[in-house]
């Protein structure tokens, strides 16, 4: 049976608008995802320059963090309990890896202490069983993966669990005319891959940045590198339309399981989605995920009267 | 009285959000367009690049068009049956004419050998009574008007129904600096039309691209050249807003029915709608479509008391 | 307590779509506006370019106005009536203060005009409770500027009530690159108070374009120079989000309550939104919306709870 295990639970966001849950909210959306055998959900990120899910004293301290009213991370951490889930948690970014000025120094003292307070805050519960580098890349640069290491060698000295990365390709639908061929794409990533070796146990590549009839071989082509290596291969199937002029609408049912299928095809059985609560659920603030939701349900249904 | 005849169904969509709506939701859209009058549904495109309605063989073997799990075609012709509409068939685009690399020799290609198999698929439908030739045009372009001539003769052939086509302006709504000139587009259309006589037999001009207070200029005129040719002139009247940031929210009502009632004065009887299920539903997944839909109800029992 | 006390009303829109509402719902949604306890509504304009709020015998006469269908200007006097509020009118604007080619010896005739026609025909409104300038300045711009003074004189006379003004800045988050620095803003600001000592009678700046992080120094040195020439100081606490790709969702909450706060702090009481009905009402288009006004009610409970 081809299903999701896992989504992405995107706040703090960077360019999907909040849909201003309160814990209600929250709880319900926890229910719809275990309703449809969802057992997986990963923070993208704790933190986003001066936004953070909870009011940590490190990011307050280093960072000058707007006041969180909130906390968001015990509102997960719970919900993910009661729902039989395991939360991969994302780290902080202070997204100075997105533009011109990186600084990987910074990132990674402010992380190493970050961490340490989220794991004597959080550490005791249970579904807290993952870790997720949220800086995520495409191309082989030594910074980042500096990063990765330093930081996957600290997290596991932490709390031993395994590590998850989620990259993207450089592919048309996102950049155009600056997308990087498929042989340039594979060739970067086996470089790539002989530093993350050890250190990264899970990649998710995303999947929405390529056209649809060349997705087979992409994910094939991920595979294969990454079982060299011995990491194990997940999708990050993406539930949003890369295809229209706003920035972002739930994806049309169609292509989800288009996509859903060829990641089966190519051997990768946990698949997971960037993100259910904006754009596959029925309780989104976008009227067209629910249709997804009802059309991803009555797959999952079909799938399981042919078993 | 002045209301909407027609509306276009615009899935498989090229730059508007999928609303992911399964049979019951299509059904209870059939329901509400029947509830407010309109008697004729138009598919925008029976197939746009590798999308299609349903898993035509011809489409696979020549386009390798993406798998279809949902037969629209049947949906469509069965929902407009079921409510006494007739529907128009539109043409598959490959998405070349868009583009730099028009390829018409081959666009009438496929469509002849699609439609053939569409007529033995589903021309058994009493509901369908017309042909719609997608590949919109603007301005004289010898290679697509060839396009139009020569399927219209096969289609007719294959079945003889009315021909409609919905042409654009370049107005300063959508093209703004590169706009052309009123005197420009009547002396394109003036040419086009003597290419177009007998070959086409609607002709439903957008009515979007231009200030709405140039709009009545323009339907005059339009309808003007087409009864020369002996064309029948009806409006699309378009139920989303060009004026907005975001492509594209619900109109106003008031635009709507100010543009309504701008056609019913050039004489022209006949207004269909680009289109109901997103922008003007009391089922869509825009929230001000459903007061659109109820202000456009109130003013058609206005005019009915008024009567 | 930290509340708003009031709330733009943004029909006629400029680039916020319209959310299609007969008078039913804008009577549900001044329920809603009263339910937390807002008492002041501001027409953000009575007419733009050629829309207006009310059939106007002189925007008819002098713009060509499209046809109005439905009085706004009664509907919404008489829902203030009804809930108890006032009602700040803000004037006509042709657009061509926005534009490369202003005419503010136009702007003025015509407002003259048609603010003695809208005394004449709502002036027994007992909510008619004050003038709004709907010309926004960010910069020291004399043509402007006399339109204030002379216009205000004007309004005055006609019926003596107080002159809202609800100013930008030109900062980082709408302008970008041509953003002013702070000193040119307040060096702007300076000279603008000396014109309008006597003439504005409340100024609202908007509190948007600017980072979180710089609000408090603008609040504070806005409320300063307001204060040394006799201007009261309200704010303008947006509660849309300008940090998304897509133009406009409904604020993060927390973002909301931040600048709320902050406006707390520099010590001005009266805020004020642009605006309620799209981005915090539970009638919102906007599903987030509802959110909003979930969160903004149980943040309104805490406080009185705190008391």
């Amino acid at each position: 049976m081809i299903k999701l295990r896992g989504t992405f639970i995107d706040e703090i966001t960077h360019d999907i608008p909040s849909q201003n849950w309160t814990e209600d909210e929250w709880a319900r959306d926890f229910d719809a995802m275990k309703h449809v055998g969802i057992d997986t959900v990963i923070l993208i990120r704790a933190g986003y320059k001066k936004h953070a899910v909870f009011a940590s004293d490190v990011l307050q301290k280093r960072m000058g963090i707007y006041p969180v009213y909130t906390d968001l991370m015990d509102l997960f951490l719970q919900q993910a309990e009661r729902c039989g889930m395991q939360l991969f948690f994302g780290l902080y970014d202070s997204g100075t890896h997105w533009g011109p000025k990186k600084d990987y120094a910074m990132e990674l003292a402010v992380n190493r202490e970050f961490c340490k307070e989220v794991v004597d805050r959080y550490g005791h519960y249970s579904a807290f069983k993952g870790w997720y580098l949220s800086h995520e890349i495409s191309k082989h640069e030594p910074g980042v993966l500096d990063l990765y290491c330093e930081m996957s060698t600290f997290l596991k000295g932490l709390k031993d669990q395994p590590v998850l990365i989620s990259p993207y390709v450089e592919g048309v639908k996102q950049f155009g005319d600056q997308a990087i061929s498929f042989e340039d794409h594979i060739q970067q990533w086996r470089e790539i891959f002989k530093t993350l070796k050890g250190v990264v146990d899970i990649v998710a590549f995303q999947d929405g940045q390529i056209p649809y009839e060349e997705l087979s071989t992409y994910l094939k082509a991920h595979k294969a590198l990454a079982d060299e290596v011995g990491i194990e291969s997940w999708s990050n199937v993406e539930s949003f339309d890369r295809d229209m002029p706003i920035k972002f609408p739930p994806l049309p049912f169609k292509s989800l399981r288009y996509k859903m299928e060829q990641a089966a095809k190519a051997g990768i059985e946990n698949l997971i989605t960037f993100e259910f609560s904006h754009f596959m659920s029925p309780n989104s603030i976008y009227p067209s995920a629910h249709g997804m939701y009802k059309q991803y349900q009555n797959w999952l249904e079909q799938q399981e009267a042919m078993q």
